[in-house]
This record gives structure tokens, C-alpha cells and sequence, in this order.
């Protein structure tokens, strides 16, 4: 199959990409490289069936030019970091919900059948039932990074509807795992390599949240889109569990062999908009026979693994941020 | 009070306009006149507490420039037909979404306290539950109107969170009335006024829609705004009743004395996107002591009247759509 992958040289881009390579299908990928690395592609760009665009989704021409021929498109290009929405509050909406429409144009224009998009559990805002099913109470959002992915899944609906789009719609816990680049994991870890003895934490320490293993992520995805489904489709993806930040520490700090004293600024939120509990109904996706290898302790462990395996790049890479 | 309406000279804006002029405050009318009239504004332009701004909301600066000392925003500015919208599949969004992105951020440097927005109930999508209350399960979009004000609500919701801005969302049903431009008791009274022995009608008939009085729907935000609540505040807006398009077909004609011959096109829906039933729960308005003066036949036969009252002036302003 013909493939467009936006975002081919992000985190989850990257090993989506590589996946799809392996299961024999064709690839563009798509990536302005703000904050892709064209390392993590090192891979796909050695196999025959990849092709890299270097470009942005706000260009809508460049996504007509790169979409003839693609019956499937994986939109991954995002703003993706929920917590520095309010820095720059224009940004998460014109990168996530402008950039969602000019890829659903592109698609419209080039007759593709088929989108997968990249959203998260930020959509339910502070959820009132948890574990949290897709159809949770109409919520109310708290960050910027949550409605600008709420407007584009709106979108995505409003196309498949109008137009006849087919469409699976992922809402994301925090997703770990190889070429990660941004969220808690690292930012314990640069402080921990830098000063062993010291880690400063937002918020008490007693959220509660969940993270998926980005391998497990991609399979989930693939899954979804094995199932050949009309309409709209929308899969929570996460694992059966959560864990307290606290837990987090300990078992970062255990792996790096560290006993650090553990400063906690802020009450029980670490940002405005963050979520106290996130823990998400995955169900649905279960229902369809996957199931995520790793554990959340197994996933922040094998991230911090891959962390200290590539301290170089890795710093070299948040030059850039 | 200082306040600010976008869509001043539209249908439900200048009714607004005219209410809040009339509680004593002062107005700055901003609109662009794509599709409002200046006719509307003639009583508001006699009054020494109106000033009007011609100007689009797409334009930030000339926002910034209109909202120096105002304590309340009142968002209205939109386009506002949930019909056409795959006709121009940019549209609604760039209106609705980017225009109430605009309307914050002049906000927020501003530093404006408190934003009313004029939402809809099409942000239900096929409501599962009705009559569908405020926290209806997360819903599907089925048009990008409806998209684009889920959109806009998100934002303001985002908003609120981050910078502390105090939002109403009023999800309306279609509103009808004085002023009224746009939807099917215009589209049968100008067909009727033509031929009528004759009148088409999209969709079977069946489809059950929820109407409300325009002066009851500016009674409604102004009992809301009176509570002076925090945070973010949702209030779906309607009458406690729903008709059939085939009764509200009844009521015209009698109101016109003509008996024509009805041509049903389509199935269930009249247009794609269109929601076969439409019936809110408006509990927690009336909750506030707020409720309907006119009944649904009331505000149809009222609408006609208006209509038939203003002929040439309605066909000259149709032109300009």
C-alpha cells in the first residue's frame, strides 16, 4: 500500500515508519524537522521504499504534491509537548488543527480513503470517569494542546462525514520507548545525569498517570487499520494501569543507581491544565485482539536505556527544541 | 458595563446589541458586514452608548484596538448556516475556529475578564441521548459547522483554564425571529412568496427539529451572564419542545393562506450532516429562572410576519449572501 506518514521524523513518526517498511509498504514521509531528527529515519532511509519530503503541513501544496497515489495517510505532525501550550498560545492550534486541515484538503483533493490520527487522552481534559471510556461525558478542556487536537478530530469527523473520509482517530496516553524526546522521563533524567543527588519535580509527586510502550503504540495502530472499518473509529490506547509520578522516580532512580533528594514545587498539578489522573478505558482496542508487551514500569525502564545509550544524540537533538 | 459584540449587525448580534443598549451599557458593535446588515443597527447607531467598528474578526490588531477598557466580550461573529459547509470546506473553520482564536488572544492582552460565545447545538453531532443534555457522551461530528464551533469552544475552554478567563457557551438550538436571515422558514416563505402551489423540501418531512424565539435566546445569555459564575459555564439554549419540518410547513401556510403541493427530496436528512432530531435539555438554563416566552408556532409564525413585513428589504439583504 501507498502510505504518507506526517511527522516521519518525530518520535512516534519514525517508528511507525519503520514498521510500515517491514510490512512491505510503500512510504513518504513527511517532516519540517522542527523537531524530527533525520537520525531516527538512519533506517528507513536505507530501505528502497522510502521517500523523505522535507516540508510542513501548513504548506498544503506540498501535501497535494507528496499525495497521489496514497490510500492511507498517518498524521503524526503535531506540536505535541501539552505543558508549554500557554507560552505560545497560537502555536498548538495552527501546528494541530490548521496543519489537520490542510492534510484532510490534501486528502479530499487527491481522493485518499483513509486517515489515521494521532490524538491523546488530553481531549477528556480532567476526566470525570476513569478509567476513562471514548464515549466519557462531553469534556471540558484545560490545555491549549487538548482543544487544538479536539479541533482536529472534530475535523477528521466533519470529513469523514462530508466527504466519505474513513477514519481511526488514537487518542494517546504519554507515549515511552526508543527516540523518545520529550515529557517527564527525560527531563528526571538530564537533571539526574547532570547532578545525581538533586531532582526537582512539578507538581507533589501523587499523580497518577499512564504510558504506553511506542512499539506497542505503533502495533495498536496497525491493528486498528488491519480491521478495514467504515467511518469513524476511535481507539483509546494506553495500557490496564497507571503509576503515581513517585513510582516513576523510584524506578528511574534504581536503573540509573541513583538516590537523589527529590524536590516537589507546585500542589497537585505539575502545570496548569495538567491532569491529576489519567487512565484511560482501552477496552475497544483490546476487544480487537492486541495487547501492549510492556508494562508502564517496563517501558519508563527500557526509555531511560535508551536515554543513557544515546546521551549524545540525544542533547544534540534538544539543542534544537 | 463595557462591552464588545462580534456579529453586531447579524441576526441575533443587533438583537443584542439593542438589549444590552438598553440595560444601560455601553457597545462596540464589530462587524464585517459579509452577511450583516446595517439596516439592523439603525436603532443602535441613534444611541449616544453604541459605536461601531467595521472591521473582520480574522483581523487581530483592529480586535485589540476595539476591546481597551471592555469587561465583556460577546462573541457572535460566525458563519452561521450548518448547510453549505462542504461547499467550502475551509470556511466555517477559518470563521469560526481562527476567528474565536483572535477574539482571545485580543482578550487575553487586553486583559478582558469574561467572554459569552454563540455555540450550537450541532456540536452534538447524531445525539444518542435526547433530549441531550450538556454532557451528552463525547460526541461525533457530522459537519464542520458543528466542528468549527466545538473547535472554538475548546479553545475558549483553554482559555479559560490557562489565563483565567471566565466563558459562557451557549449551544443553541436554531434560533427564529426578527432579523432572521437564514434557514428553512426563509427558504419556504421565499418559495411560497413565488409560486404557492409549490414548494420543495429538503428531506422527507419527518425530521424533528427545536427552534427558539430570538429575544427569548438574548433573555437567556444576559439571565446567565447575571450569575457572574467562574470558570467555564455551558448552557444548552431551546424551547422545551420539538416540531416536525412537516409541521412547521402547516404553520407557514397558514399564516401565508396557501395550501401548496409538497415535494419531499432526499431521505431522512435533508442535506449530509444534517441531524434528524434536534431536541436539547435546557434544565440548567430554566434552573437559573430563565424560560421561554413564545412556544415553537409562536416563533415560526412570528418569523413569518417579520418576514412578509420586510419583503424588499429581506431580497436586497439575500443578495448580498
Amino acid at each position: 500500500m501507498n502510505t504518507l506518514v506526517t511527522g516521519a521524523a518525530g518520535f512516534i513518526g519514525s517508528n511507525l515508519v519503520d514498521r510500515l517498511l517491514a510490512a512491505g509498504h510503500y512510504v513518504t514521509g513527511v517532516d519540517n524537522f522542527s523537531t524530527g531528527q533525520h537520525y531516527f529515519l538512519d533506517q528507513a532511509r536505507a530501505h528502497p521504499n522510502f521517500r523523505l519530503e522535507r516540508g510542513d503541513i501548513l504548506n498544503k501544496e506540498l501535501l497535494i504534491s507528496c499525495m497521489r497515489d496514497v490510500q492511507l495517510v498517518l498524521h503524526m505532525a503535531a506540536n505535541a509537548d501539552v505543558r508549554f501550550g500557554l507560552d505560545h498560545p497560537t502555536k498548538d492550534f495552527q501546528q494541530n488543527a490548521q496543519g489537520t486541515l490542510n492534510v484532510l484538503e490534501a486528502m479530499r483533493i487527491c481522493k485518499v480513503p483513509t486517515i489515521a490520527f494521532a490524538s491523546t487522552g488530553s481531549v477528556y481534559g480532567e476526566a470525570s470517569v476513569i478509567p476513562t471510556p471514548e464515549n466519557h461525558p462531553f469534556p471540558v478542556q484545560t490545555s491549549l494542546y487538548g482543544a487544538s487536537k479536539l479541533a482536529a478530530e472534530g475535523l477528521i469527523q466533519g470529513y469523514s462525514e462530508g466527504f466519505g473520509i474513513r477514519a481511526y482517530i488514537f487518542r494517546f496516553v504519554s507515549i515511552l520507548g526508543e527516540r523518545y524526546t520529550h515529557g517527564h522521563v527525560i527531563d528526571f533524567y538530564r537533571q539526574l545525569a547532570e547532578h545525581p543527588g538533586s531532582l526537582n519535580v512539578l507538581g507533589d509527586g501523587t499523580q497518577r498517570k499512564s504510558y504506553l510502550y511506542v512499539h506497542d503504540c505503533v502495533a495498536a495502530i496497525l491493528a486498528a487499520l488491519d480491521q478495514d472499518r467504515q467511518g469513524v473509529n476511535i481507539f483509546n490506547l494506553g495500557t490496564d494501569e497507571y503509576c503515581q509520578v513517585n513510582d516513576s522516580i523510584g524506578w528511574i532512580c534504581e536503573e540509573l543507581g541513583c538516590a537523589p533528594n527529590v524536590h516537589y514545587s507546585g500542589g497537585s498539578r505539575g502545570w496548569i491544565g495538567d491532569s491529576p489522573f489519567i487512565f484511560l478505558d482501552c477496552s475497544r482496542i483490546r476487544g480487537l485482539g492486541w495487547q501492549p508487551r510492556l508494562t508502564i514500569r517496563e517501558s519508563i525502564v527500557q526509555t531511560v536505556r535508551y536515554l543513557r545509550d544515546h546521551a549524545h544524540r540525544i542533547e544534540s537533538a534538544l539543542a534544537s527544541f
